[in-house]
C-alpha cells in the first residue's frame, strides 16, 4: 500500500488510518495491525476513515512516520496481528512459575521490537509490581536490558557513581566525577535529564558545557580527560526499560523494585563500569522512605552487581531535605562550582567526599575508611576544581566561568516563615512542585534558593526561601502553589503551615 | 467548548480531537482528559489538529458521540483528568492487602462510570488472574456488580439454568426451559448470544421467535407462560463485567476464576434468581479442562452462592464432543425442536433431563435422585413441547412451526474418513473455527452437522460431518480451515488427521 502523512494530525499515539474498502472496519480483530516499513515492524491501532484518505492508502500522523521512517515513495504494508509467543511466556507468572532467561529474553526483544500492546507490557510489569523477581530472574532481566542497544567500551577499569533519584538539589555528581577524574581514575558518567525533578545532572552540566556526545566521542574524549558527565538519553543505552517506563510504568504511576535495580545495572553494564557507588537517598518523600527498605534493597543491588560483574556499594543519604541550598540547573551549576572552590555549603561538600571517598577506596587508593579524607584533600588542593575545567573545555564549555556568569531568573519572591521554631522538614515534594510551577528543568534560570534549612532557629517573618524566575506568570503560579503547600515543617508547632507572604522585589 | 461530530471517523476508541489553541500539545499530562456532556463524562485521549477543528471546538468520532449523546448544539467540557481515588485502592492488591466490600465498591463504581483507563483496569484485572479473590472479596465482587443496572423483580421463586459455556451445540436450554415451565415453576432464561461459539441460547432461539423483551415486557409474560428465552444482553443486567471483559480480558485473553463466578452470579442476582442449575461443561478445549478443577471451581460457585442467596447446584458435564448433532443456530433450533418431539439425539436428551431434574428436585417436585425420571415423563408426555410452542407464541413465533421448516444454508459439503477407526473425540476447537468461517452465529442458517460422533466406529471414505453455508465463498473458507485441522481423532491413528476431500453437492 501507499503511505500517506497526514501533517495535520499531532497525536503521540500508534494509530494508522485506511479507508474502509481496504479491511472490515466491523471485525474487531483488525483493529490492531502490524505495519511494515523496510524492515522496521509496528503495532498500530486501526481506524477507518473515508476522508483522510483514499482506497489503498495508509495515512501515519507525523510522529509515527518519522518513528518508522515512512516516506510517501515507500511501500508500506499492513497484516492482520497475531499474538506474539512471548505474550504466553508473561503469563506463566500468573500461573506462579518463574521465568527462564530464555523467557526474559523473549519478552524483552518483543517489547524492544513494539510486539506487544500497552496492556500486554502491563501484564509483563504488573506481574513483577506482584511479586518481586528472583534474584536469578533479576539477573536475567539486567542483562537482557543490557543486550539491546549501545555498548560503550573502554580498555580500563571504569568507575561510576549514580543516584536512584527522588531528592532535590542532588548536584554532587558535579564535584564527585572531578574528585575521582582528579585522582586518575576513569568515570565517564553517563546522566540523565529530570522528568520530575527540579533538574537532572545532565541538566545541571548543560548550563556549564555541552551534554550531547556520541559513544565514539565519548570512548575518545574520557579516557584522556579522565571523566565527563554527559547525557546518557540519546545514547540508546540499554533501551527496554524506558518503553516499559513511559508506557506503562509511568501512566500507572509504578516502579517495581526488580526493573529499578535491573534498570540501573543495565545502564552500567552497556557502559562498561567496573566499580559502583549508588546513592540511595532515604527519608520521606523520596523513592526509599524508610532506612530498613533502604538496606534490604541495597543488598539486592549489590548481590545482582555481583553476579553480572560489577562491584556495588550503596550509600543510603540523609534526605530529610534538599542537598544544599540550590535548586535548579543554572543555581545548582553556581553552587557545584562554588563547592569545587571551597565555598559550598557544609551538606553538599560532605556528601560529595564521603561518595567519591567510597570509589577512592574500591580503587585501592586508600585504606575502606580513610576515602573521604582522601576526597577532601583533593577538593581542597584544587585539583577537583582544574579537572573540572579541563572536563567542562573538553565538552565545549567555558572552563573559566566563574559562578557569578550564570545567568539565572530576575524575577524573584521570598516566602517568609509565619511563627517561630526550629525547621524540622524541608519537604521534597513541595520544592519540586513549586520548581516545576516556575519551569524546571526546562527553564534552566528558574528554581529556588533555601534560606535557612533543617535544624536552624529562625524567627517569624525570617524568609525562608527565595523562587527564581524568568517570567512574572511563572512566579504568580509558583507562589500560589506554595501558599498551598507544607514546604517547612517548624517543631513545637505540630503541622504548622508556613504559607507564602511574599514580597516581589 | 463546541462539539463538532467527525463523521469521517470510523473508530472504536476513545479519542478526541482539539486545536493546538486549546492545550499544551507538549503536555503529556493533556493527552487524557475527561469530556463532559451534561451528566456524561468519560475518559478519553487527547489528539491536537489544526484541520479537523477550529479553537473552541472538540471533534467527535461518530461513535463516541452517540456513546455521550453528543450534539452539536450541546456545551461541552474537558479537563485535565486527575487519577480516581479507586486506582490507590487497586493498587493495595498489589501490597498483598485484601480489598474490603466499600473497596470493590468504589472501583465498580469507577469501571461504571468509565473514570478508569485501560491499563488501570488491566491492573484490577491482573491482581486477580495472579491470584484468585477470597471468598468475602468474591461475595462482594458479585454484589458489586449486580449493583449496577436492571433488577427484574418476581413475586415468586425463580428458578433457572446456566451454562459456563465452551462446548459447541449446547442447545439444551430450548428443552429444559419448557420442562421446567410445563412443571410450573418459574424460569425466566436469560440468555446470550455467541461471540466465540457457533451459537448462543439467544441466536438459537431467535430462530423459532423474538428475544428481544423489555424488562417490563418479561415480568408480565413469564409469570403467565412460567418460561422465557430471552437475549440478555439488552437489559442491562449487572452491566459492569461486561466493560473488564471487552477492554481487559478478550485483548488479554483472560479468564480470571474470581470474575466468572462473579460475572454469572451477579447477572443471576440482577434477575431474582433464587434456585440455579450450572452446567459445567468439562474437558479439553472448554474452559475446564479437568474434573478436577471443575469440582474445584464448583464447590466456589456453591458457596458464593449461598452468600448472596442463591440455591446453586452444579452438574459437570461431559464435553469430549459437542453436545447432540447440530450446531449452527438453525441447525440446533431444528434439533432442539426434534428433542421436545421425542425424535433427538440421546445426548441431547439426556443432558437436557438431568439438569432440568436437578431444578425439580430443588423445588421438592420430586426427591433427590429422581428429578431427571420426572423431566422424562414431561417430556415424553408432550408437555414440554405444548409449553415451547406457548413460549414460542407468547415471544412471537409461530408455535406451529416443525423442524422442516427451518431453513438452512443450501451449499452443503461433506468431510470423509482418511482411514478405519473409532472415534475418539471430537474437537470443539476445530468445529468452532469451521462454524466461524461459514459466519456462525450471525448468519443463523450457516452450521454443521456431525454426522457420526465419538465411540462409533467408522471406514474410510465414511463422511464425519456436513457443512452448511449460503455462500459458496464461505463454504470454500470454511473447508480450507477444516483441511488444516485435526477435528476428529481415531482411536488406534494416534493424532491422526483428517482433513477435506469434500465433494461439493
Amino acid at each position: 500500500m501507499k503511505a500517506k502523512i497526514l501533517n495535520e494530525l499531532d497525536t503521540a499515539s500508534r494509530v494508522v488510518f485506511i479507508h474502509p474498502s481496504d479491511g472490515d472496519p466491523r471485525d474487531p480483530v483488525t483493529r490492531m495491525a502490524q505495519v511494515s516499513v523496510d524492515q522496521r515492524k509496528l503495532l498500530v491501532e486501526v481506524v477507518f476513515t473515508e476522508t483522510l484518505v483514499a482506497p489503498g492508502e495508509i495515512g501515519f500522523p507525523p510522529a509515527l512516520a518519522e518513528q518508522l521512517h515512512v516516506k510517501p515513495t515507500k511501500p508500506v504494508s499492513i497484516a492482520a496481528r497475531m499474538r506474539p509467543a512471548s505474550f504466553d511466556v508473561i503469563m506463566k507468572k500468573y500461573d506462579h512459575k518463574p521465568w527462564s532467561n530464555d523467557d526474559i529474553r523473549l519478552i524483552l526483544d518483543d517489547i524492544y521490537h513494539e510486539n506487544l500492546t500497552d496492556l500486554e507490557m502491563a501484564a509483563f510489569t504488573l506481574a513483577i509490581q506482584y511479586e518481586n523477581l528472583s534474584m536469578e530472574e533479576t539477573e536475567s532481566l539486567t542483562r537482557g536490558f543490557a543486550y539491546h542497544g549501545t555498548q560503550l567500551k573502554f580498555n580500563e577499569p571504569v568507575y561510576d557513581k549514580h543516584s536512584v533519584g527522588g531528592i532535590a538539589g542532588n548536584k554532587v555528581s558535579l564535584i564527585i566525577v572531578p574528585i575521582v577524574a582528579a585522582a586518575g581514575l576513569l568515570i565517564p558518567k553517563t546522566s540523565s535529564r529530570a522528568i520530575t525533578s527540579p533538574s537532572g545532572t545532565a541538566d545541571t552540566m548543560e548550563v556549564l558545557a555541552n551534554v550531547n556526545f556520541t559513544a565514539e566521542e565519548i570512548q575518545e574524549i574520557a579516557p584522556k580527560t579522565r571523566g565527563m558527565i554527559v547525557w546518557g538519553g540519546q545514547l540508546n543505552l540499554a533501551p527496554v526499560d524506558s518503553k516499559i517506563i513511559s508506557r506503562v510504568e509511568r501512566p500507572l504511576g509504578l516502579d517495581p523494585e526488580s526493573i529499578i535495580i535491573a534498570s540501573i545495572l543495565s545502564k552500567k553494564l552497556a557502559t562498561g563500569v567496573n566499580h559502583l557507588v549508588l546513592d540511595m537517598p532515604t527519608g520521606p518523600g523520596t523513592k526509599i522512605d524508610t532506612k530498613a527498605m533502604g538496606v534490604q534493597l541495597a543488598h539486592k543491588f549489590v548481590e545482582i552487581g555481583r553476579r553480572v560483574g560489577i562491584e556495588v556499594e550503596c550509600a543510603l543519604t540523609y534526605a530529610d531535605q534538599p542537598v544544599g541550598h540550590a535548586i535548579g540547573p543554572a543555581l545548582e551549576a553556581r553552587e557545584a562550582l562554588e563547592t569545587l572552590m571551597g565555598q559550598g555549603p557544609r551538606s553538599v561538600h560532605e556528601k560529595s567526599i564521603e561518595l567519591a571517598g567510597i570509589l577512592l577506596e574500591m580503587a585501592g587508593l586508600t585504606a575502606r575508611g580513610e576515602g573521604a579524607n582522601l576526597a577532601d584533600d583533593i577538593l581542597r588542593s584544587g585539583k577537583a576544581l582544574a579537572k573540572m575545567q579541563e572536563i567542562i573545555e573538553a565538552q565545549g564549555g567555558n572552563p573559566q566561568i566563574r559562578p557569578d556568569d550564570i545567568e539565572i531568573g530576575q524575577y524573584t519572591a521570598e516566602l517568609k516563615a509565619h511563627a517561630d521554631g526550629y525547621i524540622a522538614h524541608i519537604s521534597n515534594t513541595a520544592i519540586k512542585r513549586i520548581a516545576r510551577e516556575v519551569g524546571c528543568p526546562m527553564n534552566k534560570k528558574a528554581g529556588i534558593m533555601l534560606l535557612h534549612k533543617a535544624g536552624e532557629f529562625i524567627e517569624k517573618g525570617t524568609p525562608l526561601l527565595r523562587i527564581y524566575a524568568t517570567k512574572e506568570s511563572d512566579l504568580d503560579r509558583a507562589l500560589k502553589v506554595a501558599s498551598s503547600s507544607q514546604i517547612y515543617r517548624l517543631e513545637g508547632m505540630v503541622l504548622e503551615r508556613v504559607s507564602a507572604t511574599a514580597v516581589k522585589e
